[in-house]
């Protein structure tokens, strides 16, 4: 069965799950299981596997052969199951207590098992629920830190990189991101999903704009050709599980080897987009929408600050390249990341508010006039973040950005 | 035979090359083909087969598991006759005037065979004796504007691109350029090579210079992380055949992902030690020495325009990103590709004065204050570049900078 399984690439349903869980002996024989499909259907089926009378559970995650988008449907490969479960082993390697635990993967299933986190809530809707999680900024910035340090020549044997770096060619899920967040939102393409209301403003203050298209170009380059370090590559809000005492970073099947500034720009923009929705959110709530917002305005500062701090003490205490020790040169990669991350968080928060897929914290403002608001501060922002990425040159002016901006 | 041959590896000889050449059918069997191994043996085996009736012949190249250098050996990985082939057979689909053509490959014997050349002269030799190509610069700026074109995101679908970058996954030629270029003449490493006389000189102004080091550390972080585009990694005038008609560039084993300016800087970097070696060797000629002088001042600046020219051509002919029609982007591109080009350039100038491979140019003056001369010039030239490379901003300028400082 388990051969067989191995062999021929075929959807899992509720039974076939549990046979692969048992034959893998993760759980015994004769265990009472259940299975239900989690997974919202569009790309990937995720089922949790639970012995009731142990309460033990794992999570098997199938990649589909298409992805669906908006009714639409299109062939996507399989191998993203293993680029993401290739991620998550090397991640564990690094911040196990901020990733899932792999217990198999079958790159010709396109399945991983892993650790079960449902007791934990995706933070987009925490954050979109108003709550606050004290250790997510400090954890993200060590998530940070430690992965993207270990990944890149500063950290990791400079060949070794360059043979991870060929595991990770990552080809369909880096046409998305090219596309969906680096191209067709600055241009009037069909994949765009702009409200009517936004429709005139989006030419006039992003599409007319020369200057921030040929900043833009200079972004997706970089994205294209700046093979720093082996990013999770979709790192907003959606890909993270938090409570009160944990964090854990889910779902890099976008990981590739592109700039370190990538995933913080995309964290940081989401934190930033959900910011901005709090004014709609929480505008009869004034006490708790300054301190909420207050809340994550911290986020990112602290995510930022524990980034610097830690890759700063790993730059230090194993450094890979005999120019690591060379007056300035710590100083100005921290300079260089931090740049590219503002530009990308720019880029993110452009693609979200008229790119194909909006994030949940702005498209569940009700109020019309409201929303368009949040969107138009947004686009605003994200533009102005991508053209004056030199001059905002620390957290604390980027912080001061968005606060006013709002 | 030809099965054997292909399943184990084993160094050819004169007869098993000559029998390999038949096999494959590249002769008639009954052929009467001599064979003669024409390769310093340092590196690779070379076999030239000649068919004495007809004229014709072929070259046998055969990688060997080791590299000897200076009485040393170490292992080398074989694959680099894998990476040669394969740079060869993509660049003669872009420049099939400007490459020799291969016949046959065969990863486990680490062969490739291919065009004869051997009625041209290598042109470090032919630049030695102070002969003039009239064909060579164009034929080289058009080389570099088709092949770094064609192989980046500017000019190659950028799915396909990433897939052939995983062909060229190269860690251990790249390691030889990190360590030799890159790092060790800028440290008093024992893989140098430096003359008594010129120790003290390096040591205050090469490695004593902090601000030097940390532009070299940028440059380096480029070599690392700038995956731009399929180079040829080992540009310098002694991978390149000419005469007065053709120009053929051969050797490509270094090739991998990296930047643009990496090849142009290294074929500059090469033209410009030439320049400042005749200092010495025409020093008795002076207007013979002013006039190839000037020949050679001409090679950089009609290089550089060349390349310039036909990369604007191809980017406006065969855009593969829609940002490629955006103002300025391509103005941009062409400044970023001149910066690094002056600073690789300056970091190949140094290195092949105190390096561990010195270039003939410069070692075959025999007079050795007039050799320690021209090497104090090259590092302070060197120097300049890295240093001055975003002031540097046109062709004019470092023809005007090379001709001043020697």
């Amino acid at each position: 069965m388990t051969t067989q399984l191995e062999q021929v690439y075929e959807p899992l349903n509720t039974k076939t799950a549990i046979e692969l869980s048992k034959n893998l002996q993760l759980f015994d024989l004769h265990d009472e299981l259940t299975a239900e499909e989690i997974g919202d259907g569009n790309l990937n089926l995720v089922f949790r596997i639970l012995h009731i009378e142990s309460g033990n559970s794992i999570i098997i995650k199938q990649a589909l052969p298409y992805a669906k988008v908006v009714g639409d449907s299109w062939p996507l490969t399989l191998d993203r199951a293993r680029i993401e479960s290739e991620s998550l082993q090397r991640t564990y390697q690094l911040v196990p207590k901020l990733t899932p635990k792999v217990y198999y993967n079958d790159p010709k299933l396109a399945v991983t098992i892993m650790d079960d986190l449902s007791h934990l809530i995706i933070l987009r809707k925490g954050l979109i629920a108003g709550h606050q999680y004290p250790k997510l900024a400090k954890d993200i910035g060590t998530f940070l830190a430690h992965t993207l340090f270990f990944n890149s020549d500063y950290g990791m044997n400079q060949q070794e990189k360059k043979i991870q770096s060929s595991r990770f060619i990552n080809p369909e899920l880096c046409k998305i991101t090219e596309d969906l967040v680096f191209t067709d939102p600055f241009f009037d393409h069909d994949t765009n999903n702009i409200e009517a209301e936004l429709k005139s403003f989006v030419e006039h203050v992003i599409w007319a704009d020369q200057p921030l298209k040929l900043e833009v170009a200079k972004l997706k380059k970089l994205f294209l050709t700046k093979a720093e370090t082996l990013v999770h590559g979709d790192l907003h809000t959606g890909s993270i599980f938090v409570s009160q005492e944990e964090t854990f970073v889910i779902d890099p099947e976008f990981a590739y080897y592109g700039p370190i500034g990538f995933d913080i720009g995309a964290f940081l923009a989401n934190i930033i987009l959900n910011y901005l929705s709090q004014d709609a959110h929480l505008s009869d709530q004034p006490q708790k929408k300054a301190e909420f917002r207050q809340y994550l305005l911290d986020v990112l500062t602290t995510t930022w600050t524990v980034f610097e701090q830690e890759f700063t003490s790993l730059w230090i205490s194993y450094p890979q390249d005999a120019f690591m020790k060379v007056d300035g040169f710590l100083e100005q990669t921290l300079a260089d990341i931090w740049k590219d991350t503002v530009g990308f968080a720019g880029c993110k928060v452009i693609r979200r508010m008229i790119g194909l897929a909006g994030v949940e914290d702005v498209e569940s403002i009700k109020d019309s006039p409201a929303r368009i608001a949040v969107k138009k501060q947004a686009l605003t922002l994200g533009k102005h973040l991508i053209l004056n990425r030199h001059e905002l040159t620390t957290i604390d002016k980027l912080v001061k950005v968005v606060s006013s901006n709002a």
